[in-house]
C-alpha cells in the first residue's frame, strides 16, 4: 500500500501510474516534461535518453523507474537489454560509444549532486562529440529522473508485480509517447 | 562561466533562466510544472508550498534556487524573511504550524531518498491534519526540487551577484507566476 489512498487499485496502476491518476493537474506537466526530455527533438535518440534515464533510475534503486526506463531503452537500443544490463553493472566497462559513456558519466555525478559536475568531465564529453545541447539534455534528463524516482518511492507506491507489464509499457511508449 | 554556452549573458540571466532560454522545449514543462505545483490549485497555500521549496533548496545548497524560493515564500507568509530564515536553520525550532513542520520533515526526507520516508513519518503529518492531496504534494514538490537544483547546479550557472534580484523575481513570480 502506497502512503497516501490513490483511489486506484494499485495492482493495477503501479509506481507512477497512481499518483498521476490521483493528481491529474501535476500529472500533465510531468508527462510533457518526459515527452520533450526523452522523446522530443534531440540530436540524442530516444533509446539513448531512455538509456540515461535508466542508468539514474538504477543508481537511486528506483524498481519502479529502473524497469520502466530499462525496458523502454532496450526496446530502442541495438543491443536490447543485454546492452542495457551492462550499464547497469559497470558503465566503464559497457560495449556503448565514447561519447555516450562520457554522458552517462556525468548523468551519475549529476544524480550525486549537481555541484560536482566538474570542467573536466564536460571537456570530456566533448572531445568524444558531444553538443552542448547533448550536454544539458543528459544533465536535465540526469535532473529529472532525480525528481521521478523521489516521486514513486517517497510516496511508497509499488512495482509491478509482473516484470512483464515494463515491456508492455514500452510498447505502447515506442507507439505513442508519454503523452499519447 | 556555465559548462556550456548558454548563448545569453550570464550576468543577465542567472541561475535556471540561462538554460530556460537556451532550451525552450523543456523550459515549457518545467515553467508549467512550477506552476502547479507552487501555485496551482492546493490546499496548501502558495506561501506554504514555496517554503517546502526553499527548505529542499537550501539542504542541497543551490544558491539559486534557495534564493529565489525563500524570496518567493517570504513575499507570501506573514512571518516573511524571518520565519523563512528560522525554517532553514532549524526546522525543529521555527514557529511553523505542525502540520507544516510535519511536512517539512516528510520533504527533507524525500530530498535525502524518497525509500527513507516512513508510515510513521505519514501518520505525524495525517495526526496535525494533513491530508492525502498535502502529503502528495509535499513529496513531488520536494521531489521536483531535487531535479530544479540539480539542473541549475550541473550545468553551473551562477546566482545573481546582487541578491537584490531575489527580491524582485518575487514580486513578478506573485503577479504572474511561472507561466506569465
Amino acid at each position: 500500500m502506497a502512503h497516501i489512498d490513490l483511489g486506484v487499485d494499485e495492482k493495477e496502476f503501479p509506481g507512477i501510474t497512481g499518483p498521476m491518476r490521483f493528481r491529474p493537474e501535476t500529472a500533465k506537466p510531468l508527462n510533457e516534461l518526459a515527452e520533450a526530455l526523452l522523446r522530443g527533438p534531440s540530436p540524442l535518440s530516444p533509446g539513448e535518453r531512455e538509456l540515461i534515464a535508466a542508468y539514474v533510475s538504477g543508481l537511486n534503486e528506483c524498481r519502479f523507474c529502473c524497469g520502466s526506463h530499462s525496458a523502454f531503452a532496450a526496446a530502442q537500443l541495438d543491443g536490447g537489454m543485454h546492452l542495457v544490463d551492462q550499464v547497469h553493472a559497470d558503465v566503464d566497462a559497457a560495449p556503448v560509444p565514447a561519447k555516450l559513456r562520457a554522458l552517462l558519466r556525468i548523468a551519475g555525478t549529476v544524480r550525486e549532486d549537481g555541484r560536482k559536475v566538474t570542467a573536466a568531465m564536460v571537456q570530456a564529453a566533448r572531445d568524444e562529440g558531444a553538443t552542448d545541447v547533448e550536454i544539458h539534455d543528459t544533465v536535465l534528463i540526469a535532473a529529472a529522473f532525480c525528481m521521478y524516482n523521489r516521486y514513486v518511492d517517497g510516496l511508497g507506491t509499488r512495482p509491478p508485480e509482473d516484470p512483464q507489464r515494463y515491456a508492455e509499457s514500452a510498447r505502447r511508449i515506442v507507439e505513442v509517447g508519454y503523452v499519447g
